[in-house]
C-alpha cells in the first residue's frame, strides 16, 4: 500500500500547500491513503468544519488533531459527526471526550487502514493518560496484517525521546509511527528492526520563514522580552507541503520504504520516485 | 570558509563515529573549522578531559556542551584550562560559571572564527539567563565580517520555536545558527533571508536504534510504567556521525551553502560533494 | 473518630519529630488512626523498611509515599509485603506498580478507615494517570459511612489549584482531603460545604530552618548559580512535627473539626485541645 | 515600624475584602505601610487603573503584580505613570519592561520603606532572569538600616523551595520576605536567624470556597477531563482578606514580630493584638 502523512497544517499557507499539491501527488504517487494533521489549520489554532471539508476534497482520507484540537470549539461537535477526524486517543475515559482517537478506514478495494493518534505527556499542556498503555489497547484491537492491512500511529508530542520510545514500542505492530507537534521535519526516517517505518516528526505544512509557522517578529519579541506582544498569527509566505511517504507489504502490513515528501516554499524539495 | 558542526556525541558509538569519520571528512571536505557538541560523550552524561583530547586529536577545533555540561565534575576544572571547550554563555553573571561561553579562534592562516553557545530556557532543567539578550552581547562583541570571518551559534534547547526564533534573531549576524539537545537531526536546513545558515537541530552522533542514543528498553519501560528502571546507558550499535556542513563567503562571513552530513549507522548517508 | 495526618517526614530531624511526639500525642488526643507521609524519611529520599518499622512502632497506622516512593529501591519489594504502606494509586494499570494505592484498615474496635493516595500531574516528575478519575474509582469502592467509617485522601502534588480542585471533588465523599509534597503547611484548614475536612498541604516533619527540609546553602547556591553543587542532604536542626487533626462524626464519616498540629522546632506550636 | 502585606487579590470578592477591611485595620494596627499584591484583581486577570485607585484610596501604599501583570494591557502604560505600582524586577534588561520592580517610599514622617518584587523561574510561564542575582542588586542598592528603614521583598513564584531559598538568601538584608502566587496562605511564619520575617505565601484575598479564587466547577472539569471548559471566572462568595503583619525595629530594620492577618470569608480569623 502507498501511504502519505502530512504534518501540522499551519494557517493559510499550510492549507494552500495541501490544497495545491495533494491532489496531484495523490495521482503521481498512486497514494492509497492520506492523513493530514490539521490541528493548526485555522489561523494556527484548531480546525473548522469548512477547512476539514476542503482537506477531504483535496484527497485527505483522515485528519488528525493534537493539543490544539479544540481551539475552535466547533470541532467538538463536528468531530462527533465525522469519523474521519481523529483526536488524541488517550483522554481520561471519564472525560467522554468528543470523537474518537482511532478508526479503521475501509478503502474502495476493501483493504483496511487503521489510524491512531496518541498525545505524549512530557512538556505538554494537557495531561492525558499514558500513551504507551493506550497504544497497546489500540494496536491489540487492530492487529496488523489481520484486522488491518496498514496502520498509522500519529504520536503528537514535544520530546524526541517520547516519540522514539513510542516508535520502538509499536515496532512490528504498525506500518508507520510518525511524530507531529514540533512543526519541524526530522531527517531520521528509517524502518525499525521489526518493520515499522518511523520519523520523529513529519514537520509542518506552512511557511518556514517563520517561527513554527507563525510570524517571527512576535515570537522573537516574546522570547527576548518575556512581555506579551501582539497575537500570534501565521506567517504568510509560501507554504511548504511537508510529510512522509511509506510503502507497505500488503501481506504483512509492514513498511518496505519510507521517504520524505516536501514541496514548495523554503525547504528543499523531495518527492519520492515511484513507478 | 568551510565549517562543520557535529551534534551531541552520545557514548561510545558516538565517539567512534567522530573518531572514525572526522579525520577523513576534514580532508575530503577541506574543512577549515570543526565544532563538536560533546555534552553526552562520557557514557551519555558529560565530558571528560580524556575524551575531549581524543576529539581534538581527531580534528575538532572546538567542543561545546549544554545542560549536561557538568555531569562529569572534572569538566568544571578542565574547562578553565581549555579555551577550546565552551559551555552555555548565559549563566547568571554572579554564578561565576567555570569556563567561557564564547571564543574567537584564530586559524593557522589568520582567519578568525567565533563560536557562541547559548542555552534556551523553555522546558530546560537549568534556568539560565535570557538567551536572546546574551546573543546580542556576544554577536555585538564579534561583528561578522569584521572581528570574525565566520561565526557559529550553537543554540542548545528543547523547543523548536525557541531555536527558530534564535535563528532569525541572529540572521545576518552569524554564519550558522544550529540547534542541539534533541538528538534528532532536522531536515529544515536553509539559508535565512539575511544570509545565516540554519538548522533546527544537528542531531546526535550515536546509535539511532535507540531512544535519543540510549538503550531503548529502559526508556520504554520508564515511559510505560512511570517507575524507575535500570540506569540509562548508551545503545551500543554502530553510531552515525551526524552534523551539518556550511560554506561561507569570506568577504561577508555569511553562508552560501548548507548541507547535512551523515555517515554510518542507521541514518541514510549524506556527504556534501565538494571540489 | 479522631484522625491525624503528618506530612512528608524529611530525614533524621523529621523522623525524630515523629518518634518523639507521636506516641504521646496519640494518647493525649485519643487518636484512632494516624497516617504519616514517609516519602522523604530516608535522608530526604524515599523510605526503608527499618524506618517504616520505627514509624509503625511509634503509632503510625498507615504510611504514604509520593513521587519519591522508590528512591530507596527496597521499598519496591517491601511494599508488597506491607499493606499498611501505600504509594500513589494512579500509576498506569499496565505498570503493575508494586504495592497498592488504597487500603481499608480495620481498627481493633471494628471501625474501618479507608486511605487513598493520589499523585497530581501538574509540574510533577512522573506522569501518572488522571487523579480525578482514580479518585472516583477509589471513593466509589469504599463509600463513606457505609464501607468505611472514615476516609482519608492524601493528594500529593505541587499545584495548589490541583489540590483545591481535588478537595472539592471529594467533598462529601471523604472525611479528609489533605495535600502533601510542598513541605510547607498551609493555613487554609476548613470543612468544605459537604462535610469534608481540607488542608492544601500538611507541611513536612523536619527542620524548617532549611529549604523544604534540606540544607539551605546547597539549595541557595543551585538557585543562584544554576550549577550543580553538593548533594542535597537534610538540614539537621530540631525538626517540627507537622500535620493535621480531624474529628469525624461516626454516623456519617464526615468531619466535624479540623485543627493544625505542630510541635517542636521552628514553627509556632499548635496542639488541639481535646477532652 | 508596622507593615502589612496582603496577597493576590482575586476578583470582586478579593477587592471587597481589601476595601472593606484595610481602612479599619490600618487604624487598628497603626500600620505604617501596606502592600497589596494586585495581579489578579481584575476578574482574576491583571489590574486596571481604576481598581488600583480604589486600593490606594483604601490605604494601600504600594501594589505589586506578578506573572499576570499585563493581563490587562492598560497596566503597561499605567505603571509608567504610577511609581507605587511594581512589577517583577527581573525582566531581561533588554526588554525595557514598563515600570519598575523596586522602589523606595518615603513616609510622611520621613522614614523610608523599600519594596522589591521578584519572580521565580521554577514552573513559571515567563522565564525571567535569575531572581537571586537581582535580589542582590536590589538589596545592595538599598541597605537596610541605612538607605531604608524597612524593606519588603515579594517573591512571586510557585515552588516552595525557591521561596524558602530566597528567604534565607535575603535574611538579615530585608525586613520581610513574603511569597505570593499560590493563593494559599502558609503557616510557616517565622523570623529567620538573621532577623528577616518570612512566610512562604501570604495567600490570596478572595473567596476560599473555590479553586485558588476561581469558580470550582470549571476548574474541576478541566482537571478531570483535560478538555477546555468555560472561561475561568472568580468565585463570588465572601472573600477573605489574607496577609501578614510585621513589626520591625527602627534601628536595624529587622523584624521583631510576624503574625498572620485573616479576616472574613471561609478562613479562620486572625488579627494581631497590638497596643
Ligand atoms: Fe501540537
Ligand atoms: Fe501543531
Ligand atoms: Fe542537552
Ligand atoms: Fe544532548
Ligand atoms: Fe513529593
Ligand atoms: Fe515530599
Ligand atoms: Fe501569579
Ligand atoms: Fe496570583
Amino acid at each position: 500500500m502507498r501511504l502519505a502523512y502530512f504534518g501540522d497544517v499551519v494557517g493559510k499557507p499550510g492549507r494552500a500547500a495541501v490544497l495545491d499539491h495533494v491532489p496531484d501527488l495523490r495521482r503521481r504517487l498512486s497514494l492509497d491513503f492520506v492523513v493530514v494533521n490539521a490541528e493548526n489549520a485555522a489561523g494556527g489554532f484548531g480546525l473548522t468544519e469548512a477547512i476539514a471539508g476542503d482537506f477531504f476534497n483535496a484527497g485527505a482520507d483522515c485528519l488528525t488533531l493534537g493539543d490544539h484540537a479544540w481551539d475552535q470549539r466547533e470541532a467538538m461537535t463536528y468531530i462527533e459527526r465525522e469519523p474521519r477526524l481523529l483526536r488524541p486517543l488517550n483522554y481520561p475515559q471519564a472525560a467522554n471526550a468528543p470523537g474518537k482517537g482511532a478508526h479503521v478506514f475501509v478503502l474502495p478495494d476493501g483493504r483496511r487502514v487503521g489510524v491512531v493518534q496518541l498525545q505524549g505527556t512530557v512538556f505538554m499542556k494537557q495531561q492525558l493518560e499514558n500513551a504507551f498503555q493506550h497504544a497497546d489497547l489500540a494496536l491489540d484491537s487492530m492487529p496488523l496484517g489481520m484486522a488491518v492491512d496498514a496502520l498509522i500511529v500519529d504520536m503528537h508530542c514535544e520530546a524526541t525521546s517520547e516519540k522514539m520510545a513510542m516508535g520502538h514500542y509499536c515496532d512490528g505492530r504498525a506500518s508507520l509511527v510518525v511524530g507531529s507537534h514540533t512543526h519541524v521535519p526530522t531527517a531520521d526516517l528509517m524502518i525499525l528492526e521489526n518493520g515499522t517505518a518511523y520519523q520523529t516528526d513529519a514537520g509542518m505544512c506552512g511557511d518556514y520563514d517563520s517561527v513554527i509557522g507563525m510570524k517571527k517578529e512576535n515570537s522573537i519579541t516574546r522570547f527576548a522580552t518575556q512581555l506579551p506582544g501582539e497575537r500570534y498569527a501565521p506567517a504568510l509566505g509560501e507554504g511548504t507541503l511537508c510529510g512522509v511517504y511509506v510503502e507497505t507489504d500488503d501481506r504483512t502490513g509492514l513498511a518496505t520504504r519510507i521517504e520524505p515528501v516536501r514541496l514548495g516554499g523554503r525547504l528543499s524539495a523531495c518527492v519520492p520516485e515511484v513507478d
